[in-house]
């Protein structure tokens, strides 16, 4: 039973009088419930973004024509390529909440240095030479690294190798677009520390497991890690699939293992409006189809499947990106080991106590 | 210092392969972030919403109208009509997040029995002689009575008097249509306990100032308390100016009393997306200038004055609704003695680490 | 199963050398777990205090006694006569870790301004004519009314009646000397302000039923509130009852009516030590039997019945006050309409991670 | 100005009728407020608890010869010897809230399997071999490791080793015991798995940095993670002081790094009740005079140095104790590079709002 009939809801008859007063409610900046109830309020969510995929190998081939073309400074700020999502008009929205970009850096370019209250972070699917260069600590950005920048915080990248770098980037943009809490400010043009270590100093004093400064009690909205290394995540998830293979439990469900990206001064997301997470299938597994409130953004990391969205089915090897709307059901099948980074809203529904998940065959 | 020049951000020169590399930009479903960053992250938000006033005697008008032509039944729901703002394309939007309407209810008439997550109020400028049955609790809605209908909670209304009634409506239906977050459900058609007692069974186990039920334990992100009454209302705003006149802190600013629903369960807002307050000013009060990330709707509940926000001024009085959008500062004047109600998406904010707030003159 | 065999843990056969070894272990200021085990960790509490009654009408004849023979003033503080437990060896402390005293204010007598750490509260069980002055608020005491003086906020009191007035003083006292958390300090020697209003500022702002002021935003660790009128607990108490015969959810049991007194910034108890409680039972009602980690006192407020803790058994009557240590299962019987009021240190152990709860007969 | 002169409060003259009255409080079992206040409400805490020092050699020496004349078993579960602090009346308890013991295992012994809910730990100092097995965990013990057995896991050890090996114990037992909140249970006699893996499953799932195991959402009083290494722990505080030598934040002040350990699901400490950190002092480096409410216990894990707390001062070595009172001023000084482990009751006073900590020379 739901609150919409299949062709909407039955209306009044049509009589002079009524469309009167529906022209009366135009001129009064007014709308009746009654004639839009179903599209505003059906029985689950049917969001406007759709599914869909794009391909690494495109993206990357325009952002290499874009490095040639369009120069990196103030002003545009960023060599950034936003996916835009076909359900959304046109809009530079992968969804109605997320940005994801692929963002390219010629050897030696700098972008220039800003902050603004939206979360971002990098993924790196392949490369390195850049580092960013966070308040101040230079974040050095490697294949396989999840690289933190949260709101409000100076950030510029500079690209000290002699190969162009692409990555990742995703961000709150559009959430923070419609319901209007952006701010930004410009800094220096140029990145002021070109210093290329191989940790940033915020991993030495917060990336040690279960370990905290004493120096930095109490606990803030994000995460101080500025990167989570590839080194590490694999490991973790190399772990749960050894347990797993020990008869332990740790993995999501059978030949599925997750981590997730986490802000150690509260255990909870990295960000409060981005959940974080790196996935890894055995060879052969297919997920079982799951429908969470939100959407999210995934990219194959390495290996190869098929991803099953609704109705849409895409085969999708490293780098490729698929946009998931909220409550669509959601399948991987993995055709070898396969590791996908995945990115989503869910912390605004889990802080606004809306979050659900549906997962087939599950009955706990 | 801002990330949009006035003109936007300065542009590579047009040629030949950048329109080429621009159109295979919109064949892959890709937007660059060069030529959008003024309008997506500007310095500081720059809504799409409106300030806005809708008069209560239009609204009420129209409604009237609407009881005579438009019945109340499944499949419409409700005889209730959405202020459109007008920055918002015609959707039913007070604010990007908020909805606002008149709903209507002739004599003996009910409105069907449905749930939904998204949050709702009824707020009553004038008349009695509805009863809203909230999961099987019927509340009386009377003169200044603010009243709760939080989330996935059945709810039907019925108008046991002899006259017709109209309230004000609020919702996060916009939040949660655009975000992708709504479920709902139909219950049956007709109410089914037509009592009319005074108060509600939820205000008499927990509207007792400072005590709740040993019985029920725990913390909800909703409050339990179905309808705030008008005389504890008014009696705590009376209270803050008494003391005002007496020497002792209390009010927001001079001459301003202002108290907040609240969830007795958590000392927080009454409902998780839904801020909702009422104010009252002495006569001759013009408050300080006041900027908030988020949006909200202000209706005159008795008095007369006059309402700024950014460079609109209107004339209000009693019933008259004001959007006010995102970080516009807003500013109103007491005409008489003046008591606004007033609701905003703030708590969306302050889940999510992103509230902001700037009052003129406030150098704290 | 358990980690004490009835007679202690088995031990080895006493030798020289184990003489020897137990002796140098005193030397070294050292005890083996081996011989101690079964006091330290019983299967279950097994608390020293002992449950124990105390008899109002001979705390009040010592009171009065104590009236005519010592002083208020500097140095004593305060003609408060406390409860000893018999388990406790003496110490002023009615469990290990509450105060419970009766206090004793002549006519027109102050007890002088201080202020320390320890959280303490008032419960009238008769008279009035005291007002209690809380960081320069002055506070009505009145039958039947529940005050709260809240760690590190000055206070004193004054008799403005021409009557003694005699009432419960509740702190954490032994919590806080045990644990080594104590802070005092003296304020004036008399009390500044002797006026006399109904109500206290704190009430007038906070004490409206799911409101707040606007201009006290955030929370704080013991509510705001001075004081808990009766009118509004016995209007509480009597609603669930009321509810109760008509059908309806509420009571903690049948014919058992009870309210928490709580802190409207954060829905939880009244300070971070102590829980207060007002319970009613139908004349005829007999609790189901019910233990609980951490101790409590009940004082009769109004009717008389029996109270059963563990083997004991008491008649009571108004002003009696009962001890009941951790988990001895208490059980309560009504012989006329009944109403208690209760304090208890159960938010120390919620707190913690550490409350349970049995009651009998409760498989939920 | 302070609640207690220096010879108590001021008393009433004795009179046959006061001493009559007194008499008359002991019958009841009642103490007056007037005679005791300067004890139980000082100005600041004024701890039953000694300053004190245990030597490790002497420890050792002791737990060795109990390994000759003590089995371990069922009934005395533990051959386990604790630090009777030498103000409490010789009580085991290394200060009033926390358990301080050294355990000693043969080669090949098994401790039994039981369970409590008081939270342990084990810090070790030297040596290896033993595996203690949290509810059927088994986890290695090395030099430098800390080791978690939160409350109600079911635990047993065994010694899988040719050698003895000794390791420090804390738990929260003398808090439990006085306030009556503690719970055990046997498991059975003998640890059931004997196999010796260099990690514990727990740590393959949680001791990665930044990052959880998806299939494990939500939070828990106590950190899932089993063990923190040396070779972590070693690493952060080597961070910590390379930062500082660079020019960067982290130290908590000059030469003295600081390291706590965390539960990784809140940020926060591991167990409700016990703070544990790590600390190194470059040689030579002397700690600001630092109080806190609430006691501690320290061990010297390396190096050689000076301990002061108020008045006393001890020179120590590895493995030495050193109990601190609640709101004892403490200095270290560093002989050589100084490693000390701490553990603290700290969480208790956090939870309960009554942290305070003072530190000589800091007016921030």
């Amino acid at each position: 039973m739901n609150l919409r009939a299949s062709e909407g809801p039955r209306q009044p008859e049509p009589t002079p009088e009524l469309n009167e007063l529906y022209r009366s409610f135009e001129d009064e900046l007014l709308v009746p419930l009654w004639t839009e109830i179903g599209d505003l309020m059906p029985p689950s969510p049917r969001p406007q973004a759709q599914a869909h995929t794009w391909r690494w190998a495109n993206l990357l081939h325009l952002a290499e024509r874009s490095g040639t073309l369009v120069p990196v400074g103030r002003g545009g700020e960023r060599r950034a390529i936003a996916l835009a999502n076909p359900g959304l008009g046109g809009a530079p929205y992968a969804t109605p909440t997320l940005w994801a970009a692929i963002q390219y850096l010629n050897p030696r370019e700098d972008a220039p240095v800003h902050r603004h209250s939206q979360h971002a972070f990098r993924f790196v699917v392949e490369g390195q030479g850049v580092w960013t260069v966070v308040d101040g600590d230079p974040v050095a950005m490697r294949r396989g690294d999840f690289l933190l920048t949260p709101g409000w915080r100076f950030h510029g990248h500079h690209n000290q190798s002699g190969t162009p770098m692409a990555w990742l980037d995703g961000l709150d943009i559009p959430f923070s677009h419609y319901v209007g809490s952006g701010f930004s400010e410009h800094g220096p043009d140029a990145v002021e520390d070109h210093s290329t270590p191989a940790l940033s100093r915020s991993e030495r004093l917060w990336a040690h497991p279960g370990l905290r400064p004493v120096s930095q009690p109490g606990s803030s909205g994000s995460s101080p890690i500025a990167a989570y290394r590839w080194e590490h995540t694999d490991a973790a998830l190399h772990d749960q699939l050894e347990l797993e293979a020990e008869g332990h439990p740790g993995v999501v469900e059978a030949g599925h293992a997750a981590v997730r990206f986490t802000n150690p001064t509260t255990g909870g997301d990295v960000m409060p409006t981005i959940r974080a997470e790196m996935h890894r299938l055995r060879s052969g597994v297919t997920t079982a189809a799951r429908r969470e409130v939100g959407s999210s953004v995934w990219q194959v990391f390495e290996g190869a499947g098929a991803v099953e969205v609704g109705s849409r089915r895409w085969d999708v090897e490293r780098g490729d990106l698929v946009a998931v709307p909220s409550w669509q059901p959601m399948t991987i099948t993995a055709g070898t080991s396969l590791d996908l980074f995945r990115f989503a809203d869910t912390p605004i529904f889990e802080s606004l106590h809306a979050a659900r998940v549906h997962v087939d065959g599950d009955h706990s």
